[in-house]
């Protein structure tokens, strides 16, 4: 069953999170001085209204007529109750699924690529530069550079772009120019090339290369897919239209689940839903599904580092692995990234949410059960929320009560036919990092007085 | 700008153009004896309530309840006007197209494979049988017979099979089991591998080899994806509701184009305009686009021929190339049908229809210039509609009219990407078939007394 909302229903406005946690959010800080960074120095790589949304305590940021017109053409979004789903696994519990893989590129990236070129093309950048793991953010950031009429640049993880050739080709049809990272384009890409030409690459690796071409061409304007408050704050229009259909359906979510790397999928749709309670609004426990190649939220470290591997940008506040880790090449390479949003950091650490590790092979299971039951074949990342929601909907089962469980479908697989190949066929690695690679990640963090 | 219905707005019946030709549909024929086919014969491979529509010349058939629902996941589909496309090409044209992609699996297929999946499981089949060309209905019928519980066994054309090795992996994560066609399964595939071992394949031999795989096993139900009387009917929920949009928009289309291969997406989207023309509605022109590789209404005959390569399948009158035809591997694999549905060519025959060919690269250069624009990257069958479009506007452009013209958006072209990296490095072959191949096709036509 769909629950379906009007045009008129879409949001006039991104939630900002950061106005509810009150005037204790961690500055960003400059490394060189251990002080928070200036405007100045964000400026060089952002778009000004970017900047202004990012350090931000406003509680709501008014989303712009052209981009609600965008918007238009897939929002608002579909949720769904899973009664097949629910059939299969004869549980007493009431899951939901809202579906953002209706956007044309297929994912809930242009929520945020749109606003991004929106706000470069008024700035009058000619350009944006980005990086992207699986290529789901690349692909919208092309598609929306495509619309405002601005060139594409992107640095697609090495191990990604060999896992995936045909989103790099999505991506050039679009008119990007992708390339795989490290790269030999940038000073930090050779530096990693020089190391080991092999090099997977890291979401980390990629940023860095990112941020060195959008600092040595002020024309273009660099982007990012997540973790950073305006893209948490632009995907709310998930959860504020998610809010609106749970009450269609006479409903609310005990339970609400996201796949967390970045972390802009789950802030999009768990922040509203935590305005909520901590308005006084119902109780309601909100969980992060990762990976356990790359456990950011539940083996990481809070701890200010760089989001890069580079250490090009500033020092954030949050849940980190250490900017030097480098995770397996598991098949959800959005999900591969050793630092996590400072808000949803923040979330965790106040108890507000929780996280839990997933293996592998279990997730993919949890996608092929989902796609035979419910007819939409998961993106590998979204597949780490249905598996965290079909182990809450069977704990439901063994305790014989019936909870309402909302699950944030970011994405559908069709670019990832290769990994739910190996899966089918039993190949399919469930690998964990060493334990010296965690340590060797944990020792790259900066050792700072501030915390 | 989107058009947007309510799911009241699904349409509560199929529309049955037959009805409006009159009794004059020239009935199926049986190869062996001349004389039309009994119902007895077509229950050896087909569901009862799909021949009951097959053979109807009632003007409706209702929708049932369950399929409806299922429709419900991603029906009413929306339609936008093109206002960006609109701008790029500078033309006064008002261009509207109707999205079928945001189906589950990515095309309108699922339209017509929920019904025969529900009509099959109703009649008592386990298991659905079927032949796939790009692999768009492979796909539909694999997740609708997993929603139903039944087994999918697809036989995909091997060109495709092998140009698209990923339609194949998302059939597998629905459940269903998929061969290349010709392959050594059946006795008609047999056949063509003993003459030629790299056969690509067609259509047309696929049919043979799923119709041969039903006959063998009776819990096994036979579908089609297009041509079919029944399969028209399903897809025209796409017209009705275009209809309901074009009144929504205050417009009505001058044009409507639509890909043309079997003919169902194209039928879907024209026939509830038709019937509303030849009831006395406005005039209105109804375009088929094909590709030059198979020109099947430009070129072929009006004849009785089999939609088989093996001629197991009975005999229709239609435009056809001759079943032993065998186009050149271009990638919209859709397209690649010697036959068109009979009640297409009974339109064309008519002058209710006209019908064009077009080149390849053209056609991948209108769907590179629809996704730069529209944010949408069209499957190569559907981009055929959009270059037929673009070359209306164009024509309005030149002659200073504003018309409207509405275009079936059959599917979208994620799993086309390698034939897209083809256009894009400039390698894409823009192949005709050889007089040689047409005269083989043509006297491959039975010659019958009856026309």
């Amino acid at each position: 069953m769909k629950y379906t909302l009007s045009e008129d229903d879409i949001p006039t406005s991104w939630l900002n999170i950061a106005a509810d946690f009150g005037g204790t959010a961690a500055p960003i800080l400059d490394p060189a001085t251990g002080e928070p960074v200036s405007r100045e120095e964000l400026a060089r790589s952002m778009a000004e209204p970017l900047i202004e949304q990012e350090l931000s305590t406003e509680p709501e940021f008014e989303i712009p007529g052209p981009v609600r017109d965008i918007y238009r053409q897939w929002r608002p979004t579909p949720m769904y109750r899973a009664r097949r789903l629910e059939r299969v696994l004869d549980t007493p519990a009431r899951i939901y699924y809202k579906y953002e893989g209706v956007a044309p590129s297929g994912s809930l990236k242009p929520n945020s690529a749109v606003p991004q070129a929106y706000y470069n093309k008024q700035a009058g950048r000619t350009g944006l530069v980005t990086e992207t793991g699986a290529g789901q953010w690349g692909t919208a950031i092309a598609s929306a550079a495509a619309m405002f009429g601005l060139t594409a640049k992107v640095f697609m993880v090495g191990v990604s772009f060999r896992q995936k050739p045909y989103r790099r080709a999505l991506m050039e049809a679009y008119g990007a120019v992708c390339s795989a990272s490290p790269s030999p384009e940038t000073a930090a890409g050779r530096a990693i090339l020089a190391e080991d030409p092999d090099h997977p690459g890291s979401l980390g690796i990629a940023k860095s290369e990112a941020m060195e071409v959008a600092w040595a061409n002020p024309e273009l304007g660099y982007t990012r897919g997540s973790s950073l408050n305006h893209v948490c704050a632009h995907q709310t229009v998930i959860g504020q239209e998610a809010m609106a259909q749970m009450a269609l359906a006479d409903d609310y979510p005990d339970i609400v689940v996201g796949p967390c790397g970045g972390g802009s999928t789950l802030a999009g749709m768990c922040f509203p839903f935590l305005r909520d309670k901590l308005r006084g609004g119902r109780e309601i426990r909100l969980i992060a599904a990762e990976p356990v190649a790359c456990p950011t939220l539940t083996r990481g470290r809070i701890a200010y580092d760089h989001s890069d591997a580079a250490r090009l940008t500033p020092l954030s506040r949050m849940h980190t692995l250490g900017h030097r880790f480098v995770p397996p090449p598991v098949h959800a390479g959005g999900l591969r990234a050793h630092d996590s949003s400072p808000l949803i950091s923040r979330a965790v650490e106040n108890g507000l949410m929780e996280a839990v590790a997933l293996r592998q092979v279990a997730v993919f299971e949890a996608g092929i059960m989902f796609a035979r039951a419910e007819g939409i074949l998961p993106a590998p990342e979204s597949s780490h929320a249905v598996r965290a929601a079909i182990d809450e909907a069977l704990r439901c089962r063994e305790e014989g009560r019936s909870k309402a469980i909302l699950i944030a479908l970011s994405g559908h697989g069709h670019f990832d036919l290769a990994a739910y190949e190996k899966y089918l066929s039993g190949t399919l690695p469930d690998d964990e990092p060493s334990e010296e690679v965690f340590q060797q990640g944990l020792d790259s963090i900066p050792q700072l007085a501030t915390l």
